[in-house]
């Protein structure tokens, strides 16, 4: 397999959502157009994309969830469970300790703040603690990443807290401050920048 | 200007955020290894995509962010208000109507959902209407975009609500059933395709 470029794998996860589904719905064989109608992508883009993994497709009958899905896993390595941290317990935060990572292989299993309201308390099950108290209990908890969900202007100081704490993956719905440690991953889901992609293609046209 | 490629698009909705949080620190001057740094991408990249837009820089000078901030947005045609409305009001949609939205030149006119409890009041100044309403609301508030956050069986349903009330831009929390029309444009969010990526890139290393 060569380098998965990022677009690429961005579909992916996006195809083992609809495959999930589809599955679901009682589903095996389906075509890559099939495919294609449901996730909103092109034919010849899916079929481009799965040929990543080899020749899954049989010619005319199309691919078989039951065999593609935990390929794909496999080979993206996605077969191993994650346990993950929310940081910051605003309306953001709640929401996500509400969200049902577990049907997708990840467990949130500590919350951090620092509002006293809120340290010690349970919420869904999940125990919040003291940001201060994140190195201890990421290692206790095994926590590979940390959601990141604090106002702007504590983003800097949960930043050096996280890596310090030795989580190597951030998922940060706020802007951290550069430069990271080269053994950190970080990511972003910015709201304002999905609206803003979304207006360009509105306004300019092309393929999303 | 060339087709933007979706990756340059994104990393530029990035800059944009990093720029203008720079400029809010009295930051003008700034060097591309600056803005890298401070973005975690490299410095030929932030070049490359800034080269898009013509001849910014000055050689050993850099960028002048009060410059290349305005033209940026107006060029990928951010530069006019959008109103936007949240569908499903649950954990993420609260969540959706207190974000600062309105600091990028987007703005949360209304709410929608069906549970008698919540239609008819105002969270944080947004009105909540029953969804049976979107066409109508959509009309008279000049809604082009619909952010979707209800539960993932509702999803189906309210896609065609927001699809047959004129609203052209769909950024969805949950999978949606394509086809869409050709006008439709549709992003999502996925939480879990976020963490998938990012685990692939903490499990095979590589650049993201």
């Amino acid at each position: 397999m060569g380098r998965i470029p990022e677009n690429t794998l961005r579909r992916l996860t996006h195809y083992l959502r609809c495959m999930q589904r589809l599955a679901e719905q009682g589903r095996d064989e389906i075509q890559s157009k099939d495919l294609a109608a449901y996730c909103k992508v092109s034919d010849s883009l899916v079929r481009r994309d799965l040929s990543y993994f080899g020749e899954f497709g049989k010619r005319g009958k199309g691919y078989s969830i039951s065999i593609l899905l935990p390929k794909i896993r496999e080979i993206v390595g996605l077969d191993k469970e994650r346990n993950i941290a929310v940081v910051g317990i605003g309306n953001i935060g709640r929401a996500l300790l509400n969200y049902p990572f577990h049907r997708f292989n990840f467990k949130i299993v500590a919350g951090f703040d620092i509002k006293p309201e809120l340290v010690g308390k349970e919420i869904n099950g999940v125990p919040i603690y003291h940001i201060d108290e994140i190195g201890r209990v990421a290692k206790e908890k095994d926590i590979s990443i940390a959601i990141v969900a604090v106002p702007e202007e504590a983003g800097d100081a949960v930043k050096e807290k996280i890596i310090t704490a030795g989580i190597r993956g951030i998922l940060s719905f706020v802007l951290l401050r550069g430069p990271f440690p080269k053994e950190v991953w970080v990511r972003y889901i910015e709201l304002p920048s999905e609206l803003e992609i979304l207006s360009f293609y509105m306004e300019k046209g092309g393929v999303i």
